[in-house]
């Protein structure tokens, strides 16, 4: 089935302004996300959070899409009505239904260029295939937890994934990574279309037509807090040796926080695993100072 | 005249996480800041702030300190109340005037160990000179608007400044850049430890005995804003080059700007200037996009 209407979200995250400024410009120069085989429309989700220069007014955007709160007429921040609106514009059921989301973000972690994958269904992968091998240095980043505890925006249609970019600080505009994520975007906008070519020069299912593929992701494993004592208060940082060491190994033993008190707490796992994630400044808040993943190749 | 009292002061930005452990850790251990020859105290300076993760509630903190605004009754904000408390405690008709008052920043700049002096009083050259000696890293950041243009909170004191540090985000507490700003608060107390030493000793004036110094600083001669239009949205991101590039020369001609156009605005002044500041987050809303400064040895 051919992708017919593709929508670029920004400012899910009111402060991501990578994101913001990217579909300010789409917005202001339509031609260069401009495919012939689909439509391609954008949307600024959160305004309001973006005005304030915050990541959300009331509650964060990108929990807002569990189906049971998309219908569920009592809830009334600002944000989950926004997330109502976004799905009665552009859900399965909407007023314009769109097959491929792609929502832009960015961290303070050193996530480089990171397509995040909350779903595998076949298509996903291909494309997340495509865009790495377009640009190596591009990490998959996989969680199978359920919808109910993956609410994200991309998951209003059946195709979607998040860019996320990093590091860069809340509230700043850091050229350099505007420009990786708009290649990145530009380069997925080109797989949609040669996807969709394919699939009408074939008369056939692109599915049954490809071979296999293989793709490495790093696979969510888990999440760890900070050390807090018993009012929550952190008591320790990232430790100088992690910090900024995103998808870089860590072994049992290895150095994870450093306390005030100038004690250095080690990882306490059996096994090796890839942080990511690591310091992000909206999850201290979550009960977040990292999560962990394993590297795994899926074949598909 | 000795130093009999220091204000070390966090958090006078509730997001600028730095400085807000640093004075957690030294409420926890405070026989670190402790010398023998003077009193150490600390201040969170605006814990409302801190708590709500954001840079400040109804205003910056750090503009609240002319004169007038602290006699003034009738302005009610968090911050002009926050600032009228901090006087009246540490101010010098306060219940326990400070001499020297060291207040601690951090910027998404890349600042690396900035000092800045809002007063070039002769302590304040001394001190930043022995500063750069522990240290040569540490730049020397000085501005001399007037109180009016710079109500900062170091100004309660006769002598005072401000460490900035950087890059980091707002809302990340980074375990290298707080370890450097502990040394440089060391190396601050133990040089108004060893001051008041000499000066007890010589049972004189110390101004008297010592030679003539010279300290190379950073003199702000300017601000420059992002290209904007009539609605005052941003039209160009600072230029990749020009990123992260603090206290590096800038030339006429230089890249400055890239426009969502993807063009490119060059300096247009006349001299090599140094941009400090580049891309600080908190700086968007207040027009700036970089400070500009020349070179200057002051002689003392």
């Amino acid at each position: 089935m051919a992708i017919k209407h593709v929508l670029l979200v920004g400012g899910t995250h009111g402060n991501e302004l990578t994101g913001v400024y990217l579909i300010k410009q789409f917005e202001q120069f339509p031609e260069i996300v401009r495919r012939s085989s689909f439509k391609t429309s954008t949307l600024l989700a959160n305004p309001q959070a973006f005005q304030l220069g915050k990541r959300y007014v009331d509650a964060d955007l990108n929990r807002q899409f569990r189906p049971q709160d998309l219908a569920d007429p009592t809830l009334s921040s600002y944000e989950a009505q926004r997330a109502k609106a976004i799905y009665q514009q552009f859900g399965p059921k909407g007023a314009q239904p769109v097959d491929l989301t792609i929502d832009l973000h960015s961290s303070t972690a050193n996530m480089g260029l990171t397509i995040i994958l909350a779903s595998s269904v076949i298509f996903n992968l291909m494309l997340a295939a495509r865009l790495v091998s377009v640009n190596p240095d591009i990490k998959i980043l996989y969680s199978d937890l359920s919808i109910d505890d993956n609410p994200y925006l991309d998951s209003i249609s059946k195709f979607g994934c998040k860019i996320e970019v990093g590091a860069v600080a809340q509230g700043v505009l850091d050229a350099a990574l505007f420009q990786q994520s708009a290649a990145l975007v530009y380069a997925a906008l080109d797989y949609v279309e040669s996807y969709n070519q394919e699939l009408s020069s074939n008369q056939s299912n692109f599915d049954q037509q490809r071979g296999t593929d293989s793709l490495l992701v790093y696979h969510r494993v888990g999440i760890i807090d900070y050390p807090r004592d018993e009012q929550g208060e952190i008591q320790a940082m990232i430790h100088p040796r992690l910090q900024f060491q995103d998808y870089q190994p860590l072994q049992p033993g290895d150095p994870m926080f450093l306390t005030f008190a100038g004690e250095t707490i080690a990882y306490q796992g059996d096994s090796t695993v890839y942080p990511v994630f690591i310091n992000e400044a909206a999850y201290y808040e979550k009960g977040i100072a990292m999560c962990l993943t394993e590297k795994r190749l899926l074949n598909f």
